[in-house]
């Protein structure tokens, strides 16, 4: 892994809580973006060199909505820049870890991801995301 | 903000999640440190150039065991690099964001820290860090 790639926030209304993040970094994010086969909004902010992403529900069966429904507004995932998501899929699986997506999808920003599962890592919903390359 | 300095998760058995986060990142911890007046024992690993701190509770009035006991393990927080942790204090509280330290505290890793108030940032409890110079 080289790097955090981002940190995913889920927040209920982003259009506000772009307005409140921009009070916190001190800069506006940069771009929106939505990612229907996820039911997802999103928007982006730089910090130094690592994104934050702030992520809206559009429908009620989005994880999004399921996540805020469950646990309230908050850190929803960390992402992690793989140079070969698919060997790194494999590898994780050997070390024993659940992982979600066996083939990587599309996500947002231009990346393949697969997500492994967060009973098997501590609480905690890792994302592991390769630039895509055309 | 200058980057993220470090993501906090909060996890039951350090000696464990060690292990766990070891094979994850294909990397071992690199420091282990206790801060007693929080009631924790950390430990830090390095992805590329961002930290990841794991925090178990010494006893059950740390702010880590009422995370767990509420949440389960998972995220804490997210740290922040500053250059001027008291300005960036007084900027945040005038955004209207509720700073629950107004004095820096020191915190792990040589820092004085400064934490916002969750309920003030979207249920993301954020860290503010500065490298204490001797």
């Amino acid at each position: 892994m080289n790097k955090i790639e981002h940190i995913g926030i889920a927040v209920k209304d982003l259009e506000f809580s772009n307005v409140l993040f921009e009070k916190l970094f001190g800069q506006s994010h940069y771009k929106i973006e939505s990612v229907e086969s996820e039911g997802v909004n999103t928007s982006f902010f730089m910090v130094g060199n690592n994104k934050i992403e702030l992520l809206e529900a559009t429908n009620n069966e989005s994880p999004i909505a399921k996540f805020i429904e469950k646990k309230g507004e908050g850190i929803h995932h960390i992402a992690f820049d793989v140079n070969d998501i698919k060997s790194e899929i494999i590898r994780l699986e050997k070390e024993g870890f659940k992982v979600l997506n066996k083939k990587p999808k599309k996500g947002a920003d231009n990346k393949w991801v697969a997500f492994l599962h967060p009973k098997s890592t501590n609480g905690v919903l890792v994302e592991l995301c390769q630039d895509i390359k055309e």
